[in-house]
């Protein structure tokens, strides 16, 4: 039995439990005031471009998010999102537990568009005779969306002037961020990520480390007293430095892009297979996900060699399921699944 | 330079270092649905003779006591506590932020008596006027407490019964539970705890993992929901396994009260050595914290030594500090730091 | 200059500033705890046939729907409406603000009909894996609707069926609830709202009383410290009794009813005269709302003549405006209204 | 019997009731923006000397304060008080609901002093290692205070002094603004407490409104987007004028203070009464609030002739309870209740 759920079912790179435990008995300092967790923020920078940023290491995804945009917004603000987005739909209502809104934009593959954005936005702003509605306060769009799709940096581009223009920060949520860095379609850099919006992170959870997040604000401290309101979210971890070795191991010798990109090659050879055996792929896969629309018995064969997630029941009796590999999926594994295949 | 600043400081125990990296390959499932979760939990329903017990594995103390508290209360109730009590002053508004006022009563050595809860409550369910006020929806304490005492038995047992009394769920936080449990003068077991309270956890971070709280409700399931609440507060880890191979191995071959058992120890050792050489313990050390009183000369001899906490500056122009043993404190830093005295 | 834009533009019924007037001297006890609320209570009592209901009288409607849904609901839990429905759109995040989410389905005619509600809920409760979701724990609807349409009692009944089957409490904003069981169209009664659903209001503000909304719990107190939660929202008027004696006023000898016809046959006339002029009415008039679409010219014209609420800009370059007419109307406005189209 | 409970017992001043009858037909604009709380607004500008002020009007002392508290407030702070303070204790958390801590100083006389601020606030602000502690964000003082002790002029400048210093908005809760004003003993005028505080507001529920309270910001607009957190907050009236016209009232020919000395007056009868027949005043009288000490013969007696509220039960058997008067209070009332005395 295989398994291709998702993206954080293995532990950490091999390189990251042999550092920690190479330093386990050392004393270390709390709450990120440590060497490691200092080395990481310089190798952060350096790969943004950005040597002015404030970077800070949380746990997950979920914490990440709505720290950020608690910290962001004002309370008469929401924060705007396609409406496929993870803020609005799958994380448990953490967003409004914050106070916050989230305001949706129908999206199109998964993405916001700068387009939909300016017309929601001209439209807000506008109105004369709108204090009973909620403010837009921020953007927040994946990379890559949850439909596994990829924000060129034209789009990226346009998103950011939009933004820009009406000064709303634009926030990305990068929990996969690796994966669509090492797209083979990716026409950006971290660097240009870091020069497009006003605060983003990196995914470690998914994409090497045990566990954490890399908050980046590029421009530097632009939220106050910062540390206070990552500790009321629950989300400063007393022993700081164990995010901090992880994400500067990934930041050594371009680790971080390079197991992403093992990643997304398994999954064009998991995909060229698929195609080849008669499978029906949903959408082109772009990076580390593969969204297959199987009829009833393809789901049945397929449920018998592997588990997925069933993604969405189509109304003509078809399934859609996604396999996810990841920085730690081996050439063996594949060929194996194909073979079973 | 040595460094006594807090019991946060080392990594883990070499045991779960060593089943993180056996097991790092292993694909596992996402969010505490998982085996070692699972054996988790028996061994800790085990520990605490609680076999319906409903047990949860959350990341640290700050998002463990808000997550708690919020799903427990109403949101007409607040919840007492001791004004020393960590959730009253170190939490940066923790709970105040999911909309509940922490009500405090003044302690006895760091601790909520069950004579003033009992005076408080009877006042407040008296008094037919009091739709104005917060009404008390729980009872928070910490075992030890903020200032290194411990609650008895007898005192353990008649908080129980007021809170019984008034239909209060007694809730106690054990970030550093293990501590108190291996103290001389521990007169209780985990099975006592688990027996006179309604929700509890068992503190890892701070005796052997490398991080974690395990959540335990004795009676088993009473909060309706509780991993939506856990993922809406952002503290359920998309890779729960880490956190249950962790007390796992913590609750195998009663690893946890006997690394324990060691921080208790070393501060015993510590504390006798201190005041043969003149210095003055603060109170009584009971567990794997030393308080000690120094004068201006004092303080600045201990500070060319080790690291420490400051506690209060007191007006005569003595200070209190504190020193804290770990699990991973061994013999050789202890005699080191005491010869260098 | 006519002025048709709302319905809360004049003050109170000439008998409740008599009375006002009459009782302005006397000495009378606060927060609710009084002889007019408790004489209104059971006016409106007997109005709904609901002798156990719990009635509590309020200012305004948005700090009623703000208390009712956070006293109603877990925080794992958020409130279902049609995306059209005030509390999605105009309460400036008035309900987000207490932690909880709105969770929209699309609307029929403003609409939230039993059928889409049915296949939201079985979705929703026959998903294993949605801890990850925020749960619907009440239903909400407005009576009228936003766009002026109103329920009738066999839709009233299958979304009461839906929420009984699916155990979700109903919840009935009813701001203009006199306009709906005034209109000619109402196939129910107030009786009939009591049965179906859990706790509505009926609105004040706009039907005859100076201001004030009295929520209405027919299955009587099922709210714990319901006194608690209303004065912690802001919404506990310390001289109740102004509330109190105008819902007495209202509920004596059918005033509130007869008031709102009024304002239906106004707005029958108006819409008569418009059709008649060669105006195109949105939506046919149901109640005391007229909405018009008018072209360019149309719009100019009329916005000589009296003031009116914008209500959509179309795209093909037309606008749909509302003319809402009172309790307050006067056949002479209206006449004089019709003699200046 | 009597009733000197609160001064909150009876309707308005009879300019208020004739006003509103005259205009109750006018068609007004809704949410304030209309020539009545336009003229009110110019009044109390007038009336503080503060011509750029920011009038608001808002229907109770809860929301109003709630409303002012967290739109001033950022997600890391919190309000100061004296531990006495309304929000501190009678507001049913309703401060916390918002998600803000009240930060509490042990009260002298009711008050929160200057000296015991500073020492907080360089305590706070010395601080390097308080990120996990709630950041002082406003200081709240009740004038007069819930003891009916009157800060001073010079008592209200070292307030503002040392707020000025450290940068924290100095609010002050006016509730009975109008018996301080009054009271014989106050050496400020309305002018200086625009001129010593941020934001405070003028009570009108307890001086001669029906009901509402004018929050006054002298300098002008400092809350971004003010009107979206009333209204989101539920504390925007729809019928502004209703409150626009009420102030207008109480702020032409000076009607607000001199009705306020008659309950000023009023009271010192009483209190002197008191005295003469030889009950106890617990403090000296200072404006409209009596504080009187009784014994249990006292008690019962006092219990026949009048209500009046409990307001503690001291140890040795004696009660302190305490009678208001109002602006609605006449002498007549007085001579029978000393009579009956």
């Amino acid at each position: 039995m295989f398994h291709f759920d998702s993206d954080y079912m293995e532990g950490a790179h091999p390189r990251i439990l042999e550092r920690l435990t190479e330093i386990n008995f050392e004393k270390i300092g709390g709450y990120g005031c440590d060497e490691y967790c200092a080395s990481a923020v310089r190798r952060i920078r350096e790969a943004c471009g950005a040597p002015e940023a404030d970077v800070r290491f949380l746990v997950g995804g979920t914490q990440t998010n709505a720290t950020i945009i608690r910290s962001v917004l004002r309370p008469y603000e929401g924060v705007m999102a396609a409406d496929t987005g993870h803020i609005a739909v799958h994380e448990s209502g953490a967003i409004e537990a914050t106070g916050h809104k989230v305001l949706t934009i129908e999206n199109v593959d998964g993405k916001l568009t700068a387009e939909r954005l300016e017309t929601h936005l001209a439209r807000e702003r506008g109105d004369a005779n709108r204090d009973h509605a909620v403010w837009s306060g921020m953007v927040y769009i994946s990379q890559p969306t949850e439909l596994g799709t990829i924000y060129s940096l034209a789009e990226l581009e346009a998103l950011s002037a939009v933004c820009h223009r009406w000064q709303l920060p634009l926030f990305i949520d990068g929990a996969r961020l690796g994966y669509a860095l090492a797209a083979p379609s990716a026409d950006f850099t971290l660097a240009d990520v870091a020069r497009l919006c006003d605060i983003f992170y990196i995914g470690g959870t998914k994409v090497g480390a045990l566990m954490g997040e890399a908050v980046v604000i590029p421009q530097g401290e632009r939220i106050a007293h910062f540390t206070t309101l990552i500790k009321q979210q629950g989300a400063l971890l007393a022993k700081g430095w164990l995010l901090g070795v992880q994400f500067d191991t990934l930041f050594t010798d371009n680790l971080y892009l390079e197991i992403a990109r093992n990643a997304v090659r398994q999954a064009e050879r998991l995909s060229q297979a698929l195609i080849e055996r008669g499978y029906t792929l949903t959408t082109p896969t772009l990076s580390n996900q593969v969204f297959v629309t199987l009829d009833k018995e393809q789901l049945a064969r397929l449920s018998e060699i592997t588990t997925f997630s069933t993604w969405e029941q189509l109304a003509n009796g078809l399934t859609v399921i996604r396999l996810a590999t990841s920085w730690a999926t081996t050439d063996e594994q594949i060929d194996e699944l194909i073979k079973a295949l």
